[in-house]
């Protein structure tokens, strides 16, 4: 069984574990693969409006972490762009899916409308497969728009899903 | 003849005139149409990486702008973000098509390797022409992405280009 709960500041060294490697192997976000921790805390909890943890049931460890936020200003602020990652030991448990579920949500309760992924690498085909499932359409292709540190210039899709409201 | 030069902070009254009722229309850019000129200025001239202006050859008069900048960080920087704007008085001389064609030169003279346009608002059709016509594609439709003032909730494209370097 999964929490998913409001990130605080005591969560910030298990959530720092889990999203350091992700960030240094700069293949599927695009935040430089140097980012310091300060720098990878306004990225992952001040920037965002929001950010959460899944915890686990039983001994209370945190397996994953999201963020949600508005994709854009005003006009455009009705939809929102999350990013998710999961502890690689907790990997193939479904946290991810159960936090996208969550985050959906999350986001209805916030009075958005719709949900964008801005940049999923298309090599990342685990995660492709995954929004397919929860719903998610590529909307469009974006040729070369990633630069994969071992691939060079790889495509990425704009993912996008309207909330049922 | 219509010249285009980087923006010096003398320009900033005349953009100022070109920009404030574009944004105070919000049915083309997201910002909101509450914006003061201190927040214009940040985001036109202080958060991306360079600022243009479309002189008139004759007169000196300002005609237009544009912004430059990169779309995400890092591992997506590559891709640049621009934005353009001609005075109300300046419509139907090409100045948009001059700025977006001098646009695509100082990205690839900066490096960047294609352009993206995150929000290009559907009901706005001579601007989605315009682009068409100078290379770019709809890489995708994001569904009642905007919320337009008159019309509600209305389609916006990503638009992109990949540049000749």
């Amino acid at each position: 069984m999964l929490t998913i709960r409001p990130f605080v500041e005591s969560d910030w060294n298990a959530v720092w574990q889990i999203v350091e490697p992700v960030f240094r192997a700069a293949d599927t976000y695009p935040y430089p693969p140097t980012i310091t921790e300060d720098e990878a805390f306004d990225v992952w909890i001040t920037a965002p409006k929001m950010t959460f943890v899944a915890e686990d049931g039983g001994n209370a460890a945190i397996l994953g972490t999201y963020y949600i936020k508005p994709n854009q200003v005003s006009q455009g602020s009705h939809v929102c762009n999350c990013g998710y990652i999961v502890a690689d030991a907790a990997r193939g448990r479904g946290v991810a899916s159960q936090m996208c579920e969550h985050s959906q949500q999350e986001a209805v309760r916030q009075g958005f409308r719709a949900m964008q992924y801005n940049l999923v690498v298309a090599t990342n085909k685990g995660a492709v497969r995954l929004w397919q499932k929860m719903g998610f359409q590529i909307a469009g292709t974006l040729a070369g728009a990633f630069k994969h540190p071992a691939l060079g210039y790889v495509d990425a899709h704009v993912m996008y899903k309207t909330l049922e409201t």
